[in-house]
């Protein structure tokens, strides 16, 4: 057991990673009191059901009143209207985060609001999976994974120490870039495989010469990579798109740039071109391997898929 | 133990996938002999010394002499120069198959070559890894896949059914369909795929304001999920790409536009599209798990790779 980091913390969202935070608060020991928070009935019934805080409140400035760290845990989109909700009832000194994937918006959508007596300490955990809502988090779900932080100019060290001192309990490894440029690895890293990965689960249900039976039939045999991504929740990449929509930009011209070399390589029989590429690629999945990231097992270890059957 | 139910086999090419067929063989006893040729001498040697065959020859002409079942298991670009050096030396009734990923220019490259007394049936098991050569093949390999044949009109029945019985042997599903329809589901299903992650990865890794590393260290959200496919082997699928050209530039027409029209409606802002796209693409992943061709566990049970740390 952990020592207590807060005495009361809120958490506004409850979906995957703000139940998965919350259980490892409460698996660790991490705080006396949490506060769940969120607008959907439905969902802060289930938060209770399942035993994710010590109180619950479908008003989010009762839920932030005495709270010493706040973690906003919603669609980017919705981080404005919940800044302007918390801001008058903040305490004094309260740590005030959020885990959204764009941080430039957030921060333009919140910090405006904060009051000078909090610590806005913009956040980002790069942990998650194609599952969504409170019964999709799961303790340990941040160990191993990075945390960034985009702290804005002039933020208080002590508080900064003391957010990542919670991160770390939960296992994480930490990390500071400034909003802009984590907004731009970010764009390549994780928004443009997902949009490439709706993208071609997309194209492949509109296909009329082959079935939809015949896609899933085969699936294995490279589709089924994209679907998991694909599969992911549609009001969070849709805010995710909107919010970060000049480096998602960016980075689809020069995909697309490159898949035209691609596609002219192939119309025009270019084997050397082909070949040059689809070998320097398989150099980056040999770093990403040695950095353990990936494991080195073939197709995923699904054999164990197979081999059930 | 199962039947034997060839007298001779003769393996040309012993890559993973050539590999996995021997070892299955030898596993399951399902021939007496069997004939390892490769044109490199030192994949023979390392065939050899994994006792993949009961004989070895670098002379494909030797290896098919008196071979009841030849399996052609070469990248699709070598088929026709394998196809004219067993010709004349082909036994009569031989069943000659392959496993090449095209099916259309593999019987253009292969069939005018073929003799009147031996039965030709184009084969294509869909089952791989991201792992080439002769130490990357498995037992097992083929367990519960699909192997699609594309028989030719006037294709002996009897043959085939003897040709499915060994692939059955092996554990696989088996399928028929033209030649023409299944370049294009493998188009969609397999080659658009490959060639996608192909890109994205070169894309990546061409940025200079996000540097390599960064690309590696975060690349656990979403970006990892395509290296699997990037790092298959170029020459395969150069083949594939030089050899199945219509089908895959009109697969990457269909991805370009659908494309298009989601960048279109990420700069305009409209998310009610794109909403609508990643709901729906949702479905697909849902069938493809009721259909047994995934796992459900969230991120692909890479836990165990976070846990294990």
């Amino acid at each position: 057991m952990a020592d207590i980091l807060f005495e009361r913390i809120a958490l506004i969202g409850i979906g995957l990673i703000g139940s998965s935070i919350a259980r490892d608060i409460k698996e660790l020991g991490l705080a006396r009191e949490v506060v769940v928070s969120t607008r959907s009935e439905e969902t802060l019934k289930r938060a209770e059901e399942l035993e994710l805080g010590t109180s619950y409140t479908a008003s989010v400035a009762d839920a932030v009143r005495e709270a010493d760290l706040v973690i906003v845990s919603v669609p980017v989109g919705a981080s404005e209207d919940v800044a302007k909700q918390i801001a008058p009832h903040l305490k004094a000194g309260a740590i005030v985060t959020d885990v959204g994937s764009t941080k430039a918006s957030v921060i333009a959508q919140m910090a405006p609001h904060m009051p000078q007596h909090v610590h806005f300490i913009p956040g980002h955990p790069l942990a998650g999976t194609e599952k969504s809502g409170p019964d999709a988090g799961f303790a340990g779900l941040f160990r191993d994974r990075w945390c960034i932080f985009t702290p804005l100019p002039g933020t208080d060290a002590a508080a900064l120490d003391r957010l990542k001192g919670f991160w770390l309990a939960l296992g994480s490894r930490v990390d500071e870039m400034d909003p802009e440029h984590h907004d731009k690895v970010l764009a390549i890293v994780s928004h443009l495989p997902h949009i490439i990965a709706y993208n071609i689960v997309g194209t492949a249900d509109d296909l009329s010469t082959v079935t939809e039976s015949e896609v899933i039939k085969y699936s294995a045999s490279g589709f089924r990579d994209f679907t998991r991504l694909a599969a992911s929740d549609p009001t969070m990449w849709r805010d995710i798109c909107l919010h970060n929509k000049d480096a998602i930009l960016e980075m689809l011209a020069r995909f697309s740039e490159d898949l035209a070399y691609l596609q002219r390589a192939i119309r025009w029989g270019e084997g050397d071109k082909l070949f040059e590429l689809f070998t320097r690629t398989r150099a980056v999945r040999r770093s990403i391997i040695q950095a353990g990231q990936d494991v080195d097992a073939p197709d995923f270890g699904r054999h164990s898929l197979d081999q059930k059957k």
